[in-house]
């Protein structure tokens, strides 16, 4: 195995749920900086990006929202909070922001782009994909919560996606419906304490063979 | 910035969403079997990884599947293709199953665990939940796909999450009902062509401060 393989899996190998976070422990800005660099280089569908990641900085609200998470400690222990939103509606109008930015940063003329702007359209406000496009876009944050976890991992930095939090609840402590936004799914950041037994405790998986069909 | 922050940052501005694959490079066995790990490292909800990850090797069924997919070359040039599906019906023996792995794999007593299947239970077939278990399983896929995809990238595998195929279509080519799954999206993984025009293309990404919201 090269040397990339063995730390790509001892990385990942290292990383896990994070229960217990050193509440006195801070992400450098500059790493923090690299992690919100890294968010932004993960792939969605189209490149349309349906979603805003809420950095929590405000410790009341952080407060507010743990009461609304089921009280788990990671929510005011850990470092950072990122609260994962989707854009709702999604509609025309996130598609044309999206057609705005290809203009401005790949130079490219707005009517180059009009067949793709009406197959977006076509497949996301108006064809099937339009009665799930809540879900279509939690998936693309989905994307994000996946490749921030790692790139975290890679930079030494814990992590814990929660689900179990009420995204009404966190939707009106952080003003989001006023936004177009809607609480998905959320991730503590930091470094965990060294008292956290979890962290010792071997990962529970399927199988390779088991994970994995053959066809 | 450190060369790990740096190394990151390059690692995943290298990966796109490859249009044109090399179908005369193969990913290594031993390199494939890197990333299989990778792929079973990633977090799930509860650790309870509602899904399969289908190796499809049968040239027959990638082509099957091609059409299936708006002919999109990458099903059948890549050197890989990998379909992620997750378990329907999504219910107790699942859960059970995982009890299962957790009593072999850290050595506790099932007893011992009681308490937590039943929250298990509680939330995802008899609570609010379970009217959205697809999602949540759903979302549970797309974790891996961004995990994926990063660790693919380390290790210099290109890749393309595909949305644009018939799941109803996909299920029938490769017997996946019988088997209770069922297709969410898929991943082929191989290397790109050095012709293809997209991979030197600037990326289209929303400035951090509006992919970010700071409260």
């Amino acid at each position: 195995m090269s040397q990339t393989e063995q730390q790509l899996l001892e990385t990942l190998s290292w990383r896990y749920a994070t229960k217990q976070f050193d509440p006195s422990r801070k992400i450098p800005d500059a790493t923090w900086e690299v992690l919100r660099k890294a968010a932004s280089l993960s792939p969605s569908s189209f490149g349309l990006e349906p979603y805003r990641l809420v950095d929590v900085r405000d410790p009341a609200k952080r407060e507010a929202l743990r009461q609304a998470a089921w009280n788990q400690s990671q929510v005011t222990d850990a470092s950072h909070f990122v609260v994962f939103a989707v854009e709702v509606p999604f509609g025309v109008a996130q598609i044309d922001a999206f057609m705005a930015r290809t203009v401005a940063q790949r130079g490219v003329a707005p009517e180059s782009l009009a067949a793709y702007r009406a197959m977006m359209v076509g497949t996301l406000v108006e064809g099937p994909r339009a009665q799930k496009i809540h879900t279509w876009s939690s998936n693309q944050a989905y994307i994000v919560l996946g490749n921030l976890m790692a790139a975290a991992a890679q930079l030494g930095v814990d992590s814990c996606p929660l689900e179990g939090l009420d995204p009404v609840k966190f939707d009106e402590i952080l003003g989001l419906k006023e936004k177009g936004l809607a609480t998905v799914c959320a991730l503590p950041l930091g470094y965990r304490l060294a008292t956290d037994k979890y962290a010792s405790l071997p990962k529970v998986r399927k199988p390779l063979g088991e994970l994995f069909l053959e066809i």
